[in-house]
Formats: structure tokens, sequence, C-alpha cells
């Protein structure tokens, strides 16, 4: 929505520096800025860049307060936040409700909400879904599934029956929510494997976000737990029973076995590995590729954690480098 | 299917100590049971809650005989193994089998057997279906798929053309089977990469189940071939030409190259890589995250490997721990 | 297209010797050839089992020369590379050409060029749709989306909006093109994370491959970048504002976080991770599994690299001797 960057400002606690009159159309990098668009500057390096940008307004900290410049300037504590911010206030979404698509196939007692869009070939069972979300072309969503409001699944996803998402809750692509656990009885007579009932639910709880292709089991007997707010990147596997806190940040081709707790604020680096009945307590931070054993318990709020098996970073920086030493020594010997 | 826990006792082979006459409608957590209920019990420990839960019905072992309770007790060998046959005993099917949805595309050709149930949007090549299979809604099944009796394929799974999988055998929402194996030469005068012909097939034995978005290529110029009870999780690859026998079990997002030989019971854990021409003999154990090299031999039942490259546990066990004393030595100097 | 021998030795740059005037109708492997079938034999031990065959001709080496056989041989330097062509050559694509199938789900708008097919239930966008390229069915393109001519989209990919293909790109089943890359900002004041735009592209040049359930997030404000020629194996996972070069080849499973560059014919291996703003450079080589730190600069034609975190594979290779050895020790005492 276009919009004066006075009015802009305003909605951003930003001080404006300059000509607040000025129209913003859009977002955008400062290499790719345009008129009408507003970019952002970190620092005084980044500053530079961005005044001589062809964009019309620059988002930055006190540090710019006193910048030559025609561009508008809005002078904030975080540019960043502010930055992301901003291109929600001016983001056009007007289109994106596109009413329900005829090709979509919906079971005649499901429960669509006003403003909900159906894409092509969508198919909902006897779902609910919730005021103005947005269900992509080619969703799968199955019985019994509910979906708050404002939720966003893009294409070709497939929701497991029975799953409950909150509101504004993202989905990517080719994600699949719900699908049974990996659970199996092994029968000693026969060494053959028997599955062990997956018959339990997934709740995800408002403001998620998971990404393209990631695949969440629900519970086996119980429920698979997904925290407000927490945001998943793309392939990511989280297995059954897990339950996951507020705030959690996963990178992507994370792993999760089963069973496993995540507090609150924890982040965790992409393709790290976490075994069955682990907990990671609040704040705990794991470098890319870790490898938690099962039934370990992290913690520390900020403390970070990296190796197979996860040692505190100081400790596996020392013992990295003394291995490095051996093979210098190696070497010479 | 609703019945006397009598009669489920007889399937069972379980012995009763109470009252047979109760009605099992259901199988449960110890947290969540209802009336009609039967909850499971591994140990003394676990009994107690199962006691007061509100099941009807309680599966435990011998050491459960003497145990004072309304409830209906089944004595069984292996409390786990029991309730998920129970489960699927009490599991009521009925209304699975929806017929064949008016949206579903079929080639004129495809032989769909009776019972065969095919979701809205699914789209069947000339391809033949196995009697009371499913097709989730959305499926892509390409020209040449053959599909034995009973399979259970959930939503938006696509298979590539001349692929074949045997009875019961079940594959997740997302998963993509019989695609391109990842194999190139390289011009050396060009430094440009040319496909070699990707032109196999793959063959899935009875009873393998095969997790969400999961991916496995075709052989290149012959088969690849998943061997009968193989359990697959969730985000894993399987390259062209690998040979995996049966009853293996392969946590999440495992990879396995090209042209690997995985023997019969052989357990894997999860993000475990194999490269190519790699053999794993018959019931070795793989820790989650090992890394086994190209060509490389690993044998032994029940022997347990770790670490890249992976080695005997034991000994790998001995090298963390080294290693750790080098970490805290390295800090007093 | 079936052709004789003389003409396909004539296209490849091969050396007849023997009966030219045989037909040739397929390629096999030397187990599985048949009458009419092309094999190829890289090495004097692989030829005799190549003469044993069915096939009516083997590619093989100035080796092969003075082989006594009834068998058309075609002699090249690159008995692999030649086989690899060959096979192109043969193939019969009549009939792939399917036209576009009545469900597909087409804009009104959208481009759709000469020979193009869609298959059941696609769904295209205000798209443009470049000639000869087939898209396979339950594929989502959305608006905006360019394809070049004679791309081969597989079932059920999904192309976000406004992403860019070349010509002759291969996208597998399930990939998903174009999606949000992974970026928030942290509100400190509520701790809660906020997305940070991402609105920019993704270009893949000609001739990539791409496989199955592969996913490609487009730029945050600028663009993600594929260079010509490169082949990514499956499930793996690239990150917003990534650049690749030309002719780089990524095994399955690695993964990329953001903003990293990749030269020209950097070769990747099965789960390596990339962590952001890191730099391989031309021609290196990366180990599977190996984790390379962030901003970190790997250099070296020809060099490898292994380990978490990335080193030069021959002191890497010390280190684990080493530590190999302290494990034999730690037994010792």
């Amino acid at each position: 929505m276009r919009q004066r960057v006075k009015a802009l400002a305003e909605k951003l606690g930003a001080r404006i520096v300059g000509d607040g009159s000025v129209e913003a159309t859009g977002v955008a990098s400062v290499a790719t800025a345009g008129k009408g668009d507003i970019v952002f500057a970190e620092d005084e390096q980044n500053l530079a860049a961005a005044l001589k940008s062809h964009a019309s307004a620059v988002i930055a900290g006190n540090f710019a307060e006193t910048a030559k410049t025609s561009k508008a300037l809005l002078i904030v504590a975080n540019p960043r936040l502010a930055f992301a911010r901003a291109a929600h206030l001016v983001q056009n979404n007007a289109g994106q409700q596109t009413g329900i698509h005829p090709s979509a196939v919906v079971h005649p007692s499901a429960k669509i909400s006003g403003g909900v869009s159906l894409g092509a070939n969508a198919v909902i069972g006897q779902a609910r879904i919730g005021d103005r979300s947005l269900i992509g072309a080619g969703c799968i969503i199955g019985d019994g599934v509910e979906l708050g409001e404002d939720c966003e699944i893009y294409p070709n996803v497939t929701i497991y029956p029975g799953s409950r998402l909150g509101r504004r809750v993202t989905v990517h692509a080719g994600a699949v929510l719900g699908s049974d656990g990996f659970g199996y009885v092994r029968d000693p007579k026969s060494g053959r494997y028997e599955k062990f009932p997956q018959i339990g639910t997934l709740e995800i709880e408002d403001d998620v976000e998971i990404g393209a292709n990631t695949t969440i089991d629900r519970g086996a007997l119980e429920v698979t737990r997904i925290g407000r707010g927490t945001k998943i990147d793309n392939l990511v596997h989280i297995g059954h029973n897990c339950q996951f806190g507020e705030d959690v940040i996963i990178a992507a081709q994370a792993g999760f076995s089963g069973s496993i707790t995540i507090e609150n604020q924890v982040v965790i680096g992409g393709q790290v590995g976490v075994a069955e009945h682990a907990r990671i307590q609040e704040g705990v931070l794991l470098g890319g590729q870790t490898g938690v054993l099962p039934k370990k318990i992290l913690r520390g709020k900020g403390v970070a954690f990296w190796g197979t098996p996860a040692r505190p970073l100081r400790e596996y920086l020392r013992s990295l480098a003394s291995l490095a030493q051996l093979g210098k020594k190696g070497n010479k010997e």
C-alpha cells in the first residue's frame, strides 16, 4: 500500500529528517532501488551507498542525522527491524485474495470462512479454514484439519487429517504436516518390524513459519507441538512427539528424531541432528552439523554447543586446535 | 473394529486376567485413554500409571499378573508388540475405501483393480493398481507403474514411469520414487557435464514403508531395489543402483549416493551418509551422522559403527575421549 | 530413434571395426542388453563381458581394436562419454509431446509457445513457457515465471512467482524453486522474530538439472543465481542470495545457508553444509559431510577439503590418523 514517508514514520516510531511528503511504494536493496523505494543502512559505511542509490527514503540510525542528502531519512534505533516492518506496511497484498478457484475440490461439510482463497486443484476435506487464509494450488488438506485466520499455505502442501494450525501460520510449498511417525516394534521371532500406532496429532501455534519440503510428523499416541513464533527453514525433519517451544529458530536440513523437547528461544544451525528424548533448554545455541545424543540435556541461555557429540563451543574449539596440531606434528615425523 | 477383549486376547495370544467381556474400541496413551481404550505397560513402573488411567484394558507382562485392578489385563511376553498388533485389530478402516473420485484423471488403458480408491486429482497413467490399494489426492502415477495389493500411497506422491511396488507398500506424502539418478560424464574438452543415461527401474518389495518427501532414484541401466519389510523415514535419499536387503531400518535424512549394498537387518541412524559402492553387511548398526567412505565394507551382526569415516563404536569413543582430554589440557597450558 | 551403427559412429566421431550396417535401437548395461542394444567398455576387463553380452554393438577404447568378435565396435577416446551421447541419439522421445491436457489450468494471459506439453492438473499462472517445454502433471507455475525452450519439469514441482529458468533446464519431481529465504529480524524488546522481506528473484541458467524435492530460495532483495550447466542432486537446499557458477556439481542433501558464492567447476559431496557468506573458489572439491564456516574462503583448482570445519584433505587425514592412534593408546593404558 503506497503511503507518504511521514505516515510510515509514524507507524515505525521513526523520526523524519527531510521531506516527509515523499511517497513510498516499495522496499528494495541499495543496488536495485528506484524512485519510491525505501532502503536501509545499519552503519555509516552502508549509509554512503544508500544515499547514492535511487531510493526515495533511507531508514538509518542516529549516525545518519547530519547526512547531507535530498532523500527523506527515517531515524530509528534498529534500522533492519524498521526496514522489515516498512516492507510489510508498503507491500501490496491486494489481488492475493483470489477467491475459490472453480477447480478446487471442497468437501461439502468443510467450513470455509470469509475471505478464504483456494488455489486451483486444492483439495479440502472435512476441514475448517479460518478467515482470510490462503490455500495454494494443489494443496491437500485432510479431514479434521483446523486452520486459524490469516494462514498462508503455499502450493502442493499436504496436511494429514486432524492437524491443527493456529493463526498467521505460513507453510511453504511441498511441506508435509502431520505424517506418521517412524515407530516400529520388532518381532524377535520373525525379525520383522511391525508398525507402532501413529494416531496422535500435530499442533502448530500462531505465527509459525515452515519451510519448503519440510516434514513434521504427528504424535504416535499424543501430540507433536510447535510453539508460537517458531521459524523452521527448508527440508527440516521433526519426528513424532517432539515439543518445540516459542520463538525457536531452526535452519535448513536440521533433523529431530522423536520425543525431543526444544525450549523457547533456542537457535539451531543447519544440518543439526538431535536424537530421541534429548532436551535443549531455553536459549541454547547449536552450531551447524552438531549432533546431540539420545536423552542428552543441554543447558544455558546464550551458551553455544558444537560438534558430535555436542560439547560447549570453547571446549570443542580447543579440541579442534589440538587435533590440527597433531596433524601438523604427524607431518614432521 | 470394536471387539471384546476376550476375542482380542485370542488373536494376540494373550492370557486374560479379569473381565474379558469388556469391549475394546481403540488404543491410546496412558495420559489420553478413555473408556474402551487399551493401553500397555512394559514394566512395573509404567503399570501403576496404566492402572490409574481411564483405559478399559491393559496389555502388560507377567509382572502385572497379581495387580489389584478392575481393568482387564492381557498378559503377554512382549507388551509393546502386542499393543502394536492390538492397534491394527481395533482400528476402524471402514470408510477409507472411498472409491474413485470424479476428478481423478485415469488413462483409459490403466488397470484399476477392485476396491481401489483414487483421491481427488490423482493422475494415473498406463499403470496397474492392485486390489484395495489407496492412492491419495494429487498423486502422479506414471506409465508402466505396477502397484501390488493393499498399498497405501499418501497425497502428492510422484511415481516415475516403470517403477514396481509390491504388496502392502506404504508411501507417505511428497515422496518421489523412480526419479533419474545423478550421473554425468564430464567432457574433458569443454569441461561440461553430459547426462549418463538413467533408464533403469525401481523395485520396491512387499511391506516396505517410505517416509514423507523421501526420494529414491531408479537404476541408471539396471535396477534400484528395496527389500521386503524395509522401513524408511522422512527426507531420506537413495541413489541409483542401490540394493537394499530385507528388514532394514533407515532413520530420517540418511543419504545413499549410488551402487550401495545394504544387507538384511541393517539399522541406519539419522543423517548417516554412505558413499558409492560401499557395502554394509547383515545386521550392522550405524550411529547417527556416521559417514561411510566409497567402496568401504562394514561387517558384523550387531556391531555398531560411528563417526566419519565410520569406525567401530568402542574405538571411536576412545578417540573422542582422548580428544576431549586434549581440549582440557590445552586449557591448562 | 533407431539408426545404423555407421550413422551413429559418425555423430560420435567413432571409428568402426566390423559391420556398421547393424541397427542400434537402444543402450543398455552389459547384463541386460539384447539385440539392437549398444553397451560400452572402459577397459579390457569389461570388454570381455561386453563381447559376451547380447548387445549388437560395443563402444570401447583403442584396446578393443584387435578383439575377435562379430559385434560392431565403435572405437573412441572416451567410451563412457560416447555411450552417454549414443543414449541421447537413439532415445525415442516421440510421444512425450502429449499436448495440453484438458485438465490443466492455464491463466488466460499465460504465453504458451508451440510444442509445449502440459500434464494433467498442471496449473500455469501468468507465465511464459518456451517452445517444446514439458510441464509435468500437478506442477504449479506461478505468475511472472519465465521458462526457456526445451525445459523438462517433472510432476508436482512448484515454481514461485517471478522465477526465471533458461533453456534445457530439467527439474525433477517435488522440487520447489523460488521459495522465501529464511530471514528474520529479532525484536529485542519482545524477543520475537519478524520476517525480513523476501522479495527478490531466482534465476536458473541454461542446461541446469535439479533433483527431486530439492529447494532453492529466491533472493531476499536481489537474486539467487544458478549458473549454466550446474547439476544439483536430490534434497539439496540452496538459501537466498546464493551465487552459483557454471558446471558446478552438488551431490544429494548438501545445504547452502545464504549469500554464498560457489565458483565454476566446484564439486560438492553429499551432505556438505556451507554457512553464510562463504566463498568456494573455482575447481575446489569438498568431500562428503564437510562443513564450511561463515565467511570462509576456500581456494585451489582441484584442491580437496574435508571435515568440519573444512581443512585441506591431506592435513585432515593426518589429524584423523593421529586421532585413531590416540584411540588405540587410550586402550593400552
